[in-house]
């Protein structure tokens, strides 16, 4: 046994708790795996007094995290406090200029400032892990990183967001309206404080803007991801993509073209018998596409105590054992800053609109898709309700471009009442 | 740049030139991501003259793969010959004698020989890295001894044989025999050489011990494994197995019981909305259960050129990367020789009989049952065919002792013809 690796936890909501309590239940089997003992020896979080089920009494309390980073006595400073700014910034940087290796669960935080913290890591020969940050207790980063490292990533889809896709499956199973779905969900206490984090795909496109960097080995560019929020699905939408076999699912997908990086982060379709398809509840699904591996789809917990705790932990056995892994999987110095693409590959679409009842109409909407290029694979119109119909439409491939030319050219016409919906059917 | 970490490859079948063409193909990606150069110094295998598709010529050959094992200019010995004696291990154990890593696909060696070839590692301070050997591309010996190695594992379940898989899958698409269905595999190439080897279990057995040794920290120990293969498995249970909700798998089921360790590989049942349950062709799964990461699903393909070269080059790359873990995830000689257990686990069952059609028939059965202390959970009986009927019953929970009483004190009554079916039903 060499000398005991001593972590310093800044946070101690959920996850730290998990992380306290992982170290103090396993410590024989952590050592074992890892070759020396896991302590902690100093913890910090807002509450001094809170009890929080666990006995911290051997550990060092520090109320700034900063002065907790910077502790003789820490090798791993594990931030689990979250925010992309203040003191989880400020520690963790503090942290690495003090030679500290780092173990975060702070999405926002590396989506955001990853090129700048992984250099400054890089400089000082530290690293910086982050498997918690992404999709929870899945071991997706190191899957990637490691596993899938003698591959060509090809593309990258994720169901990373548990609480949109708990809202809308229980739109479907339920047959509620999207607000009814949110409402119940939000009282339930299973949105973060500001929700629009959670159903307007930031905290989801955080993770894919992570995921994107390692696959492509790209600056991560979260401002370039695609952000489309789950607020604009109806019941309508669910139960007419059911009809047709599909599902929707708020879906990232980061790939590369010859236009340049795609990141996405939008409600899609895709096949009900996918495994994307398949997925209900607050499950996480990452599917990674690799030149030789081919597909290789990744399920379970995405949040909670345990599972993230898992992922902090896998991370901490990592430095433990001595593995030296630069933190986007390859030195941050080479990093390419990506020209960022929007909606350059071509995709199948769903599109819903609202038809006037009048002699001609549909001939007009096929016409306009027609002169924009786009062709239509599959059609249905349903019974009148008052004085217009609803059409769907599934169209061949085309562009995002020219499908929303074709929904201007529309609103020129007298035959589409409202704006139609699109959405992507993204082939899995 | 450090050195190049140059590669000695034995075997150049399907994998061996997936390997090959990794290589060459990705040289600068391998470099950035692994820090150094991968090179390949010298190949073997059986015919030298052979036209595989790839370059060769820069290579030295060796024809025993031995001598290749211990040249001077080989830091890895990749071993993708397959087998469990001879050449391979003979190979394997110079390798290590000589100071090399050894980068594996070979399960039956590594089930076999993996405690003796694990401690010669550990004794010279080299590493033997194993990916290649489970599960084709998906990485889960990563996943399991690196991603959840905080956690306390509870079980592993796996459809890790493809071709059991497709013939199952194909069974009940076409509604064929197992016999018609085995030959059409055997016919395309899909078995191996020795057909047992994959519907006889032997292969995923092989897999199945690997991974129970990493989770539970025991001694690799196939000759515990309890198999039974797929070619009992009759058309009428895989359809009423579907008319009850369950698909049946050949399942791999590893989990520590007070009575010690239990690792089985036989037909089961699975609730057909569960991820395996809906795991159709060819693909494999492996399920992870951790105290605190819950469950993790693994899902890839399990065989071919591509996903099976991937895999050994994650293990490539975390050698060239510096990483260095023990065989099985803890130092081999701490890993216990676990009592073996034998479906000690208490299950509910299926149970397929067909019933003489005699008056108090059904009453005779269900008291055997009721005796043997096994409660009834559903049954159905169907149309008499001649004069015997089908009768199928799933049992509450019960363990396989007591099925297999009541099936023997069934043969000394005269209301049931031939011999029942019992499949265990797996609850996951």
């Amino acid at each position: 046994m060499t000398s005991p690796l001593r972590l310093g936890i800044a946070g101690l909501g959920t996850v730290g708790t998990g992380v306290v309590k992982i170290v103090q239940n396993h410590a024989d089997l952590l050592a074992t795996r890892s070759g020396r003992p896991i302590t902690i020896t100093a913890v910090s979080a807002r509450s001094k007094s809170k009890d929080r089920g666990v006995d911290l009494s051997n550990y060092a309390w520090e109320d700034d995290p900063v002065a907790l980073a910077k502790r003789k006595d820490v090798d791993v400073f594990v931030e689990l406090m979250g925010g992309s700014e203040g003191p989880a910034k400020a520690a963790t940087e503090a942290a690495l200029a003090a030679g500290k290796d780092v173990v975060s669960a702070n999405k926002a935080l590396l989506a955001i400032h990853g090129q700048a913290l992984a250099e400054a890591a890089e400089s000082g020969g530290q690293v910086i892990r982050f498997e918690a940050a992404v999709a929870g207790g899945i071991p997706v980063v190191k899957a990637l990183t490691e596993g899938l490292a003698g591959n060509d990533i090809l593309r990258i889809m994720g169901v990373m967001n548990g609480s949109c896709n708990y809202i809308l499956t229980r739109m479907e199973d339920a047959g509620l309206s999207y607000q009814e779905v949110f409402d119940e969900a939000n009282n339930l206490g299973y949105l973060e404080a500001d929700p629009e984090l959670d159903v307007g795909g930031i905290d989801a496109g955080h993770k894919l803007a992570l995921l994107a960097s390692i696959a492509f080995g790209t600056q991560v560019n979260f401002d370039a991801v695609d952000l489309e929020g789950i607020g604009s699905v109806t019941i309508e939408d669910i139960h007419q993509a059911a009809d047709m076999g599909y599902k929707i699912k708020l879906l990232g997908v980061a790939q590369m073209s010859g236009r340049g990086l795609e990141q996405r982060m939008a409600p899609c379709l895709v096949p009900d018998t996918s495994p994307l398809g398949q997925l209900a509840g607050g499950t996480n699904m990452v599917v990674l596409e690799g030149d030789s591996v081919g597909q290789i789809v990744l399920r379970g917990a995405g949040a909670g105590e345990g599972p993230t705790a898992s992922a902090v932990m896998g991370d901490v056995l990592d430095i433990a054992r001595g593995f030296r892994l630069s933190t986007f999987g390859q030195p941050a110095s080479g990093l390419r800053a990506a020209r960022a693409a929007h909606s350059a590959i071509p995709a199948p679409y769903y599109l819903r609109l609202q038809l006037v009842d009048k002699p001609g109409a549909l001939a007009k909407v096929a016409k306009i898709l027609g002169e924009a290029g786009i062709s239509i694979h599959r059609m249905r119109q349903y019974d009148h309700t008052d004085d217009t119909a609803p059409v769907l439409i599934v169209t061949h491939k085309t562009t995002r471009t020219a499908l929303s030319e074709a929904i201007a050219a529309f609103a020129d016409t007298d035959v589409v009442d409202g704006t139609p919906v699109a959405l992507r059917i993204e082939e899995v």
